[in-house]
């Protein structure tokens, strides 16, 4: 069920300090499909605080690869993003996370891509973006950007998904598959049915047919419902009708019997 | 900087078990612009591992407004959302997280909206989700699609910004901005600079002269230098003419001495 293109895209975390992070991010990238995480001289790595923060994710943990450099971290890499604030003094490729999805998914599609993140207090230095082709900046609160570690993994492993999805022609999750609303027929069904229950209740009396049947309409074809709604709804015009007859029934035989 | 329609956007944590998780999510909401945040019934708030995580998002921690029922939290939303895995057996209009951003903003221009998400464990209880009027599912690995609530809370929002930015013609980040190519007529006086100096230098010889000219100019067009860089490629080619020629006036010089 998921793109074999996806575990293709090692993640690279630099200098993580938090091993918390470490787990969150693992649980990030297990949640969008993604299996490969690098750790370049991580502080603190195994950790109590990794596992217990990657939760169900713990396999990506241990899977994970332990390098002392960048350097060892791309050694495969024929592509590689750096994820980063806007950097205007470097003279990189700067994209947002759709391209970077779709330009990811396409370099895998011929070796292994890397994504490295940098540290939680000062992201990637100049150095180390020096060994990426791209920029990847999320677009934030100009006012507070910061994005939590395993936060910006999340979003860009989420982007990376959601373009496979699409690629697959599986953009998910399809509403027609949730909600099927009735046919127009049926729905028409409904609505003949409807004036003429309130005809028989008395309910337009010196009231406006025509334009009490719109704004109905209109109401319900809002609503969209299915057909299993719109039997129910005629079930409760049936029942009316049955008990406003019964009662006129009833009335009348009274009436007969008080003559 | 930004958009107004995202302050309008309610965000609601149901029941949330961890403080640490409300602290997240407020610092996810900040990041992406959104500042509404509200509790129902938390188990602990306010709570010092909630401030630790909102790191310099404490204001929409100040501001979160408490309430015991999600009714309450729900008063004034004309439009509410909710966050959660696929539920075949609630027949609610089910939509992506792209689908989400756009119906929200639209429905954020009449009136407050409400983004609904349940505790780190279950999720949101079908009675929960009665008051939605639609259902939210990020798409996710079908082995493990847990997100971590503070995960669910920014990538729901970064949706939000991603599709306010794209609604103001914003697009983030524009390549052109962060990289404009040389002009054609710059990188053909490059070519020509080229070819002069691999012919000064002896590199063509017995190699086919054309040939290697269409390899390097493929491959210095796929790198499309910018100005400053064409610059700086003319200027090792014109310190090398110097530098060759210097030689070959040496040689000459000394040729004619030994004559």
């Amino acid at each position: 069920m998921n793109d074999p293109l996806l575990s293709r895209i090692a993640t690279v975390l630099v200098q993580t300090s938090h091993p918390g992070n470490i787990g969150s991010a693992a649980r990030a990238l297990k949640t969008m499909g993604l299996s490969q995480l690098r750790l370049v001289a991580p502080y603190e790595f195994p950790a109590c605080a990794a596992n217990q923060l990657a939760s169900g994710a713990l396999d990506v943990l241990e899977n994970a690869l332990v390098v002392p450099t960048l350097a060892d971290a791309l050694h495969d890499a024929s592509v590689v993003f750096g994820s980063s604030d806007r950097r205007r003094e470097l003279r990189m490729l700067e994209i947002g996370p759709r391209e970077f999805a779709s330009l990811a998914l396409d370099a895998a599609t011929t070796g292994p891509v890397a994504v490295v993140y940098g540290t939680e207090r000062t992201g990637l230095t100049n150095d180390e973006l020096g060994l990426c082709q791209y920029l990847v900046t999320i677009p934030a609160n100009p006012e507070y950007s910061s994005l939590n570690l395993a936060s910006a993994v999340q979003v860009l492993s989420y982007e990376l998904r959601s373009e496979s999805l699409r690629r697959a022609g599986l953009e998910a999750p399809a509403r027609v598959d949730a909600h099927v609303p009735a046919a127009s027929a049926e729905l028409e069904g409904f609505f003949g049915h409807l004036q003429e229950v309130l005809e028989l209740v008395g309910f337009f009396g010196q009231r406006p047919t025509q334009k009490i049947m719109r704004r109905l309409r209109r109401l319900y074809q809002r609503a969209m419902p299915d057909a299993r709604e719109v039997q129910i709804l005629r079930g409760i015009l049936t029942e009316t009708q049955v008990a406003v007859r019964g009662r006129n029934v009833r009335v009348k035989a009274v009436d007969e019997a008080s003559h």
